[in-house]
């Protein structure tokens, strides 16, 4: 079983029945992605890869890490999209909010931390990307499966250029680790004659698909997070599949999806209460955006952390056009503090004879319980509003449960997907404004 | 006349023909603003405030900056909601993308780098921001209207606690600016009793309009940043209306996005190519978002980076449900890099022999280039997909034209309100989580 629960109590009741009747195409869809027999099958090698291939992988990587005599302290991923997306969704959960800020400190934390180059083409966040490297010993992982993507190719001739002019370039050659194209392509060509380290990106893996292959493990595991324990959890994900029936959460979460699509909602916001998932949901958006946004279908996916977003967007989920479900991630043990992971923060008692700032009742109680609160009474006012919600709730987001939700989403992905009629694992949208980009610029044909 | 510019070249030709039919009743609705005479007059007080009393309060606060005697590199601004979020739109435009990191390695800017509490209640995000306080000298600005929010009075006694503990509370008066209700509320009577430095929140100016008072001009006069500059954009814009036509682009953004309303669309993307811009368009998604979104109107308010988000959302911009308009702010100079503002980034040259990365015909040519094509590609491609764009062009983001830009989101927020029919200064939904809240908690009655 899985330790994933997605619950509807707070969902429009109509809908729920609605969702029910999509069970049964789910669960043959799911079939479908599981034998590798569906649309776009040849993009499905994600499905069961950490037991196929994934924990050989990171035992592979993690050798090569303990072994690793190059000097670092900060990992450059150079990638966009699903090359880098997935990378930050996990780091941003375990390194200090302030880790770039705090190295030397007296706070470091074991982690290297991670910066991110080739996912923008602004001058200012390159040249000030290259400010703070100054500071640091960089090790490169440029992700680029044909190595000629402008963004990255373009972020990877600045960072190496930089790189060759403070190192040399022998000692540069040390510090880049490629993740590309098993056999073709430019940054393979290169790295194979520069005698880069390299990993592959699998041929079957989508980027949107690939946090769990190399693309996401390498830079994961050289920071120092345990990639060993994600992998189990999404291993665990997998196997929980292999009897499925309609109760399962991925099955429950496609259908709740598809049944609000067909009663014509058109946003699906992802609620959470803990401003370290933001990049989680940012790779979450990718993933079902670019999956399911095609051929006018999908739900627009768009995140909020409450309570912060409370007091901005609240207003319009609560009453604004009633165009949108809300999935809440709601997450049982909080994520602890880095430099300190079993510290509870209280309600600090006001001195004697301060004026009543009406907190008084808080007083002695863990913020915790005040946020958790905060997001219960959310769902009642959101489901009040009109705003069907959905919980998909985790135990903790330790690498194991973490793993475990990733593998949750992207089967989901998958299955809601087929549901739709669309095929999950292309982005022919993502080629428009290539096309134009080329042209604007005088690309050579 | 006003130096922003509306451009629908690549919106939809119907919806712009619709779009004129609003124009008449724009110009009404800006007059009823401007002669505090609309639904909601009584929060109108941001509505040329620059010149009625920003520029003379702006002094005020620049003379107190000047003689402040407190050793502070870092300011804590404790606020949620349009407390902090203008305050964040702007600084994060003129702080160094790394600052909280640079500080004293010899990148140093000037300006006070900051940082947030009271926007969250993630135990996490607290204690991780004093780690970080404890290695800086800081200073903290409190902004509450009534004292008694949860968010900002949680983290306010958290903040204050730590103060007391580590300066005594002697020096923590000197370290805390309160700005707050000029007369009543818990944060005044405690600022009167404690001896702190106080600015006022206005009477008449809301939340999400409030950016241009106290409320953001201390924490960022404080920093260090050209505030002056800023309200004398403002105030620029302001003049521009004083002899209104249905040409001028706060008119034709207002009747744009009601026409869009009209014809249907439910979303509104706001594209920006600089990451930097990111805290600008959450300021804007609240200030639509919460002036907008009530009795089932109003377009959902999201924002993307390009070229980042091409290849996460760009497919659903694409060819996913066609429910969303895209307004691409434009922003002609780009923002200069803090540490070398006259530095340009081209693309270097490949080695001689490498393998052909198909980037040869960028070597030399500047990034900005390059991301500004990508722009307009993008435009192209998402007006082809079925996405009516339009563009507000801004010479560059400098503090003078920045200033002018946010009273024209203001300005045009309140035509676009008027012209749905809503109050645009009220925001009844955000109560009902409060009460939720409360109830859960148990607050006494």
């Amino acid at each position: 079983m899985s330790g994933i629960e997605v619950s509807s109590r707070f969902f429009d009741p109509i809908l729920s029945k609605s969702a029910a009747q999509y069970e049964f195409e789910a669960v043959k869809a799911l079939k479908a992605i599981a034998n590798h027999s569906c649309v776009g099958s040849e993009w499905t090698g994600w499905y069961g890869w950490p037991e196929r291939e994934g924990i050989a992988l990171q035992a592979e990587i993690k050798a090569f890490q303990e072994s690793c005599k190059v000097p670092y302290d900060t990992i450059v991923v150079v990638g966009i999209g699903g090359s880098y997306l997935g990378t930050k969704a996990i780091s941003d959960l375990y390194l200090h909010s302030f880790a770039i800020a705090l190295r030397g400190a007296g706070k470091a934390t074991g982690l290297a931390e991670i910066v991110y180059l080739g996912q923008h083409l602004s001058e200012a966040g390159m040249l000030e990307t290259l400010d703070y490297l100054d500071q640091r010993q960089p090790l490169v992982v440029v992700v680029s499966k044909s190595g000629t993507t402008t963004e990255p190719g373009v972020a990877f001739r600045v960072v190496k250029t930089y790189l060759e002019e403070r190192f040399g370039k022998d000692e540069t050659r040390s510090r880049i680790i490629a993740i590309t194209d098993e056999k073709t392509g430019a940054l393979r060509q290169l790295a194979t004659a520069e005698k880069y380290k390299t990993f592959d990106v699998p041929g079957d893996v989508g980027g949107r698909f690939s946090v769990l292959t190399a693309v996401g493990l390498v830079p994961l595991t050289m920071s120092g997070i345990d990639c060993a324990a994600l992998l189990r959890g999404a291993d665990g994900l997998f196997r929980s599949l292999k009897d499925v029936s309609a109760t399962h959460p991925v099955i429950q979460y496609a259908t709740f999806r598809m049944a609000a699509f067909a009663a014509g909602k058109r946003i699906e916001i992802l609620a959470f209460n803990e401003p370290k998932v933001a990049a989680l949901a940012e790779w979450w958006k990718q993933l079902y955006g670019e999956s399911e946004g095609k051929g006018g279908a999908g739900l627009f996916p768009a995140s909020v952390c409450y309570t912060t977003d409370l007091h901005s967007l609240g207003q319009y989920v609560q009453d604004g056009a009633r165009t949108m479900i809300e999935t809440f991630l709601t997450i049982k043990t909080p994520m602890p503090t880095v430099s300190a992971p079993t510290r509870r923060l209280t309600v600090p008692r006001s001195a004697k004879g301060d004026p009543d700032d009406q907190l008084g009742y808080l007083e002695g109680r863990a913020v915790h319980e005040i946020n958790e609160a905060a997001m219960t009474g959310t769902k009642m006012a959101h489901r009040d509003g009109g705003v069907p919600c959905l919980e998909i709730v985790i135990e903790s987001l330790s690498p194991a449960h973490l793993g475990e939700l990733l593998a949750f989403f992207e089967v989901a992905c998958g299955v809601s997907g087929a549901l739709l009629g669309v095929n999950p694992y292309d982005q022919p949208g993502v080629e428009a404004y290539k096309t134009n980009l080329f042209e604007l610029l005088g690309k050579p044909r």
